[in-house]
């Protein structure tokens, strides 16, 4: 293993001509060969709980840190050690896994007054998994640099149980040479680890595979809804739709149609899945995104109003296939 | 050939129970076993024309008609017989293919003052694969029947190519006793003939298919198009949204994007292909059909308008997947 | 008034060089002199029950008929005559006003099996009050037509109160020099009777009008809500509104926020006023005639979207301004 | 003068005991009360250029910065005086008025290196004009309060022939005691000026103004475009619709369709007025706070958009109102 992480720590100095960095080689290398030296882990929340658990798992002694104390507590109890502050786990362990709620909280945790960067070593690889504004990821992964320090954003896509199961989606984007280094740690939360270009490109890439679901996810559940209303049996049309070009992940794979698939939320009265109130926020995010870029995303932006708008009509919890029960709901004066 | 039909006309007899028909069995049984007797094709444009020569190409003798007298000479000339109005096609033949530009044109071939019914035969089978709202199809259907007559909605998927190769497919409605007789005529133009229900289901399948179709390629469009503004390669965003949750046909197969995929009308400068102004059609009917059975279909509304104003801007005649065009047009003062 | 029907009788003569019409002058002359000659009225619901009762109010003697027989027994407790079919209105009277819910039910009552048409005197006019798609008033203008007959489409703005109270407005549509013998009988049950030009464009005016009045009265709702919560006044906002720009009826007239103005819905928790099943009616109407004329009414169909959501919502018999609450209810998870 | 100005000073003291400001009243009332001292204007572009001449006009001695030299110069060849940086004008004047294009660009001039709180004065009096979002407005508030300064959010409504006449409306937000202060400054540069609330109403109310502007102007031209297809007469149309419930500024005193109205940008090709990027750059800040606070708004969202594809089409220049020129645009195979 080691002999592979020296070389990784060579190839770095082939790309160096192309993009002179901050960091240091030495201290690189002397974080990268002492693989299982502390982790740090900032987050504890329903999908960063589990995934620290997996990187103690895979031998790695974590040191974390969560806002909530109860969070902290649990963890602790499954022997894990636990940090005051974001900054005190920056001091014990130059390789951290940051997985926040929002990109406000992103940026306390690693430039307040207790953050990360008040203690951070050089050399240290900073991986955030929180899904965030690009725009954010970017601007902390300048001051993170400044800092002759690495940053990466790498969001999951896939939820509690893919979290738990160490099967999550890790996209990431960031410098290409230190991919390698990031893919140790992830492979142990997840199955799929895509380099997907510079800081902020991770982000882009969930965002964008968000939006195309929540808009196709909607046309399933108003093109399976229309069908029904004019006599077509849900299961033949969702048949028909899987052999032809409307044919989606959300039409075959997840179809939002109860009783057309098991093993689904629409066989579970929407239960589980990934929330309504999620789906809206990386909507959000996609809409912000395209505004500060002048792009236009017509249906974009009309898919996370409905998925506003369901949040407050009382979906928020449910699975965000639910929307073929928001559009289905009869007329009945 | 005939013992199977012959089965077929045994299997009537079983389902004489559940639904009476107008039909006589007789009829029936004599218009199915001469399979090679004449077969009627009202309206041959850039679709009617290969179909219809496919038919001949199978060995039927074909009895033709079209408003425009340059497009039956030109059938004329390949062999065909051509008569002089749609009734007088009825007259030769008790099966009929008719596929009309729209719902006017249908109602008016069918019950117009030259019309079919004005000669149907009794027991004829009349197809009608143009697509047009299945409610004038349901409407057709009732006068089709009190002539005794049986009429099938089969609209097809599939644009000149696949009519010419004779691998449309073909979404049946109508009563299923009579689809064996419909698939008999319609597998020598299509490779896939799918029952979908009563009258009108197989126009309610195409809706719909193509309602979720326009919706999943604009949002196709609008995501790789965000995802390249935030600096993403369109190949790897393809790639990236194949394998995940926003995986669909107008990603996979048919991506929008110049560069992604070969053999695409996005590799053509957005050539061949389905029309715009086909697709503002389809979306013009699922929008009255869902008006009409008041079902939300808030997307779908949209994609109709989007294409709608992708006719006025000079987009009609593009294959649809240039709403990417559309939408990346950069914005400069 | 004898003279100044005959005024109007001359003036006739001095359009007639303008448009020729199959209509004899001397049959219009004998109706139009004969004001008070029976008037036909057909459609006792909601709004034609105290129409025609303001017609008779004014003395003239009505000649009524309803579908439904409650309607035409409370209506003949009043002194009226009813029939049995429109065709036996039309036998006694040469004036008939329609007043119907939908385009099937005028299409109905003038051309079904005992239509006004079956029996209409040469040089009746025949007005319908009803709001239903142009392209069929034009229709049912052409069957009229050759009947000897005059028809007009009229219909109305204002509801159940401004129909008691005789201030409703007309939107008249239809040959010209026939408008001032429309008016007369109009203007006994409204307060503004409008020419807009020939058959169909009283219809188009009605939709237009209240296209728009859907289209800001949902703008003003999400501009009033999204005030609110950035921490604005709602009274200072709707005056900042009303003296800008932003200024509509439905912000300065009938604005759909609680506690802004007093006599309007939203005072009276969203009760009488414009429900909002009749506005999804007319949104609906708007979206058949833009789609069947390829007019891109972007703003219009998802205005038509949102009313049709609220109708499954639970909001059908509220008033149309409920579309603020609608939008306000908060998210909660 | 002078009294009056005394006397706000004495009704501070009133309201000191509401809010208690870190603002010594000393400080202010000698700021108050040298009412022609040197007023600082920072950022002298199309819309800051004729308002501090405006100023100037009025007798105050205009102490001013601009990015650009070009800018400076100008403004410095009419007699003011130009400074070099954002500080250097907080070191001469106590009294400031900012005109910025964007957030970050306020951002920058005023928390910036050589910004304006480098160098302010306690008791100052800071009021930004620039449209901004109200939650950047609201976090450069606390960081001037921390500076014992005052901050007031003040865009304006109004054009630059507004700017020239100074006829322009200010909506304010900001300590109310303090809004007399700012009023007397602002009223040189317009004739309305109105009081919103605490900081960022300014901004929420002319956001607000702005997306239902945006909305019924494009329901005014969708509606018009309808009825002219329909067969209205464009004025007879207006004025219906301005003396119905679909009357707005937008068809009643802005109408956008040529020749309907005259002195209006649709009179003049769509020359002059409020253009298309300006309004796409409001939606997109009504977007980004509706966003963050989970208001829905489905049609200003779309609004949004919609000037999005305009930009992207050649619009950007024009009147906001040629959206009825966008979407007039024939379809033509």
């Amino acid at each position: 293993m080691a002999a592979v992480l020296m070389l990784r720590g060579s190839a770095r100095l082939l790309y160096k001509h192309r993009k002179v960095r901050a960091v240091s080689i030495a201290m690189v290398c002397s974080r990268a060969m002492a693989s299982k030296t502390p982790v740090g882990f900032i987050g504890l929340g329903n999908m960063g709980n589990p995934m620290a658990k997996n990187l103690v798992k895979h031998g790695y002694p974590v040191v974390a840190y969560d806002v909530f104390p109860e969070a902290c507590k649990e963890f602790q109890d499954s022997g894990a050690q636990v940090m005051d502050s974001p900054a005190d786990v920056a001091e014990r362990a130059d390789r951290i896994i940051t997985m926040l709620p929002s990109s406000p909280n992103a940026v306390e945790v690693y430039t307040g007054a207790n953050g990360i960067l008040k203690k951070v070593k050089k050399g240290s690889l900073l991986i955030d998994s929180s899904t965030i504004d690009p725009a954010v990821s970017k601007e902390i992964a300048k001051a993170v640099e400044k800092m002759g320090a690495v940053f990466m954003d790498a969001p999951v896509s896939g939820g509690v149980g893919a979290a738990r199961a160490g099967n999550l989606t890790f996209m990431v984007g960031g410098v290409e040479q230190e991919f390698d280094a990031a893919k140790e740690l992830l492979t142990c939360m997840g199955s799929n680890v895509i380099y997907c270009g510079e800081v902020g490109t991770g982000q882009a890439a969930k965002i964008c595979n968000n939006m195309l679901l929540a808009i196709s996810m909607i046309g399933t559940a108003e093109a399976m809804n229309l069908g029904i209303r004019l006599g077509l049996d849900p299961k033949l049309l969702a048949k028909i739709l899987n052999m032809s070009s409307g044919r989606c992940w959300s039409s075959d794979t997840y179809n939002p149609v109860p009783g057309v698939m098991e093993g689904v939320p629409s066989a579970n009265n929407y239960q589980g899945g990934f929330g309504t109130t999620l789906m809206a926020k990386d909507l959000g995010l996609a809409q912000i995104t395209a505004t500060n870029t002048k792009t236009p995303v017509p249906l974009g932006s009309l898919a996370h109003q409905i998925y506003r708008m369901m949040c407050a009509k009382g979906y928020a919890l449910k699975d965000f296939s639910a929307v073929f029960q928001f559009l289905r709901e009869e007329e009945n004066l």
